[in-house]
């Protein structure tokens, strides 16, 4: 069968980790639920070299399964976990960053965890490892920083259970990280990917070689741990990537040895990823660290989870994938929404993929997700400084990025209608105080907020949906937050920026009124552009020749404009009337012509874009 | 905790149904992969009267666990598992259907099954159980139907297995099936409901208790049988159901005797499911009957699944729920895509349900899905007449049937937009062939339709997003389909119906020429109506006093519009030049005045609305 069996669970031989280290801690630990463990010992690898300074650490967390091999040291090496972004030149580039991985605790790849022997009994612990936290597992991580002398990370990366070390991070010890790169997490497990977790323990803790999980002489429960990871892997996956892989030869499955049922090529998949993991994982393991993981709890309540990712003080970078349904994207979007209402500088991306929740191990969309933390740690530690090395390097470039804008709506929706558009560009910055904060709604590839940051303008963002946009904004070390603008700006709390900017967007949005409200709450003022739908040759284009007046003008066709909203200078005057929305000034441009229509002259009639400054 | 612990799964005791019957046949069953039983009895029971013509028997299909004890008798009776839909008055109504609901073959509620004896050996089946199919399944349904003495069925119905056993009563027997409803289900799993139960399977064929399924002395794999309960309650749930249950007291688990981990209140649920269910049904069953619905294909290929239903010679009416991820929508629309490939009449509509896959066994949205199957069954055998109990009482119901249209677009949007527009339904319904079959895009409640209906048309069928309106159509026997014109029309088939109208629609649709280009596919002619954007009031308004036109007089302002594309005759016309579509007839109305414009007096001025006739 052509089912490929390579998947983000690489397996790996189980000789020895040859370029592994190992720290013993003297003091005894005490354990968030109240256990202690004696003489820790610590598991780590590390890549590349750490600087004279000591400010290139970067601390990987690794997830469930994992373990401190994250790369390949040399080509004769095995395989590490994360490969793909772990080496020299790649986006976690070794040439550059001092990288650590540690194996968790807890876990049964050299770090402390229950198959240790329990000095107090001379047999392993087993059922009797104390329950373990994630916080536990954090305070492992610091003293081994500790022990390396690295008094502040560069950067924590980590995905899934590995993210949670990661949220952890950057609120428990502020002083210590400058970059959090948190990817496909929560700040809690969803219900159902909790009952999932529990099903698999019930199949362990239920099987009779369990033994209380003192099975150590005994072989162990392999038939609950393979129900257990067979289970797991289902949810790794997406629907759409499990009928890529199976549906062509669904009844044909691989011939394995197994002990599992052996029918469909789905059904061979699994008894050999449940066969397989049986042979390098432990089942007591497998309960502590599922049990950390079904406990972390950053906050499932809003207030609680502000409270505490308002404690961090780094740049934070959140991934999520769009099929991703066991850390779904919306609880990305609640840890986002958590850091922009405690005023965090955050970028968050919603990749788009087909690969479920092991899309950050695969190579399918590593074009985004790595460059994406590529250009994320380029611009660390302080993040709105360009870098000489993404600077535009053509003027063709240079001029996509000036003049192209995503809108924020429709991938493919440039809403520029004017040849000349971009003097509304530097109408627009003239009309921003100096030195304010500035939120662009449909920031595009981040035109205008670069232009804003060469005047000297630092505390910028930008919303955007389109993904290729927000790479190119991190590529510039923009914050950029992935988002609808139909949905509203949810996230952004009351008077949250100086100024929220609008720029040739608004006669995309089907909600306009949600949108106008949603930007003048969370700015204290709002700068609007749009095209004057009154504009002369537009009038007379309708009443001459009884045709929709932008087919040629506004550079697009009735039946296929992004502009779904058409609105005049006079109709925005009555809005924000009736809205009670206060105008402060108003532009209006012949942008044709490259000059302002001054009030007197008839701005509705011979303006054809029109620019506002307003507030509540 | 305040988890409710009701479900689908609605636990009953154990004791013997006092209602059941039961018939054993004498001959050999020839089982569809090769296997034999002898001597297959089936335990139903029966609800209402069979009437003199045997022409009101309804059958009941049951889903995986379910059993013949579809709902109670008497007032004393145990709970049935769909009291719901089932009884006096009911949307299954039992003072005017004869209900038989059968006990499936391979369960162990009645019908033969492996808990059975095997003659052969004097020991029951196990292991030896023959591997049978949905088809075996149905074939012995069959059987019953025959002994009742009945040549046809007036309805089958089923959710999720059990309206596989729909599609193929309608495929198999298509002269004993005047109505089918299919609800919840597919042409076969999706490949990640397969890997599930395969999950489901290992656990209970891996507990050492199984022996082979020979475990009846033993008391059997119950910890495998109960895990793979869990898991599958699961799936019958929504990611939306399992926060709203489980989130509020998340980590406080019920008080429970079980041997299962009792950790959050998920944790006991499931530990609850778990152990109920091992009480109420067999392992081997649930091995027999998985394996059942995990083999069932009636055509996972398009063509396959056309040629398949093309078989049938029913009326058909299909239901998903939208949050249903075991059986998503998307398999009930590639059902309805074959039907209407193959010129079946069928409904269709997707529930909108928090309820997960469960939802058509709850009561959440029985006044959606019980009442499409009520009006469903009230129309059988021939569905297109009028019945007196669904003419519309009042004059003002009369009113909002006439005048609504959902557009088919957004649930709110009433697309028409002149006070007496009904002036273009009597001019459309004019220029439609007598007896012509007719497709209504965005049909809303139906008016046009039932119209067409009054002049004789037979072939009718709507199409239609918003679930109300379709449930109005339903009342009145109208065939709709639940599709959203913004993705197309991928079900219909080349030159399917005599005539395709778009109706006040047009201007509402981000894709125009998609649509277009579909409905021309799909229709011979095309009827398209839409507001004229150059009628003389709109363009004065624009010229003189600089405000976007259809403020005042399309009745929404600029930002909250329905509609978002703005075309006027002229540009309709320069379209169907661009893209090669013929006109045949174009009438300008001026509904204001009641009166058509004529050709010579400037229609693109003088027309208020447009009606073309147009094919490729």
């Amino acid at each position: 069968m052509t089912t490929s069996f390579e998947s983000s669970d690489a397996i790996r031989t189980t000789r020895p980790l040859r370029y592994a280290q190992n720290v013993e801690f003297e003091r005894t630990l005490q354990l968030e639920h109240g256990g202690t463990l004696p003489r820790v010992h610590v598991c780590y690898e590390t890549y590349g070299t750490l600087t004279a300074a000591k400010d290139n650490a970067v601390l990987i967390c690794h997830a469930l399964s994992g373990d401190s091999h994250v790369a390949r040291h040399d080509p004769e090496d095995d395989p590490g976990w994360w490969d793909l972004l772990v080496g020299p030149g790649k986006p976690i580039d070794t040439d550059r960053f001092f990288v650590i991985c540690p194996n968790n605790l807890g876990s049964c790849r050299g770090t402390s965890g229950p198959s240790d022997l329990n000095t107090t009994t001379g047999q392993p612990y087993g059922g009797d490892f104390p329950l373990i936290t994630t916080g536990d597992i954090v305070e492992v991580q610091r003293m081994l920083i500790d022990h390396l002398g690295i008094d502040k990370l560069l950067a924590v990366i980590g995905g899934s259970m590995g993210g949670q070390q990661v949220l952890l991070w950057g609120t428990r010890f502020p002083d210590r990280v400058a970059g959090a790169v948190a990817i496909a997490t929560s700040a809690g497990l969803t219900n159902q990917a909790l009952a999932f977790d529990i099903v698999g323990r019930n199949a362990i803790l239920r099987d009779p070689k369990f033994a209380n999980g003192q099975y150590y002489q005994n072989g162990g429960p392999s038939v609950g741990l393979a129900v257990a990871r067979m289970l797991a892997h289902i949810t790794y996956l997406s629907p759409q990537s499990m009928a890529q892989k199976f549906e062509p030869d669904r009844l044909q499955p691989r011939e394995l040895q197994t002990n599992f049922e052996n029918k469909f090529s789905v059904g061979s998949y699994l008894a050999y990823q449940g066969h397989r993991f049986v042979e390098r994982f432990d089942a007591n393991s497998y309960i502590s660290l599922t049990m950390a993981m079904d406990l972390f709890d950053l906050g499932r309540e809003p207030e609680i989870l502000e409270r505490n990712l308002g404690q961090s003080r780094c740049r934070w970078l959140v991934m999520s994938f769009s099929t991703d349904w066991l850390f779904p994207p919306f609880q990305s979007e609640q840890i986002v929404h958590a850091l922009l209402r405690s005023h965090r500088p955050v970028t968050y991306a919603m990749i788009e993929s087909t690969c479920g929740h092991d899309a950050f191990l695969l190579k399918d969309d590593v074009d985004r997700y790595g460059e994406l933390i590529r250009y994320f740690l380029r611009h660390l530690p302080e993040g709105v400084e360009p870098k000489p090395e993404d600077a535009l390097s053509t003027p063709a470039e240079h001029d996509a990025a000036r003049g192209g804008r995503g809108g924020g709506l429709a991938p493919t929706a440039p809403t520029s209608i004017f040849h000349n558009a971009r003097l509304d560009y530097l109408t627009m910055t003239s009309l921003i105080p100096p030195d304010s904060s500035v939120l662009d709604l449909g920031c595009g590839q981040g035109a205008l907020l670069s232009l804003l940051r060469e005047r000297g303008h630092r505390r910028l963002m930008g919303v955007e949906l389109d993904e290729q946009a927000i790479v190119h904004c991190a590529r510039q070390g923009l914050d950029v937050i992935r988002a609808d603008l139909n949905q509203g700006m949810v996230g952004f709390g009351d008077n949250f920026f100086d100024v929220v900017v609008l720029s040739q967007t608004l006669q995309t949005v089907r909600d306009v009124p949600r949108l106008l409200t949603d930007m003048l709450r969370v700015g204290r003022l709002g700068i609007v552009s749009f095209p004057n739908f009154a504009f002369g040759p537009l009038r007379r284009h309708l009443m001459e020749q009884g045709r929709a007046p932008r087919a040629k003008l506004l550079g697009h066709q009735w039946y296929n404009s992004p502009n779904i909203r058409f609105l005049s200078i006079a109709d925005f005057q009555d809005y924000c009337r009736e809205y009670s929305i206060r105008i402060h000034r108003m532009v209006a441009l012949d942008t044709e012509r490259g000059m302002e229509v001054a009030a007197e002259n008839d701005p509705n009639l011979n303006a054809d874009t029109a620019i506002f400054v307003v507030s509540r």
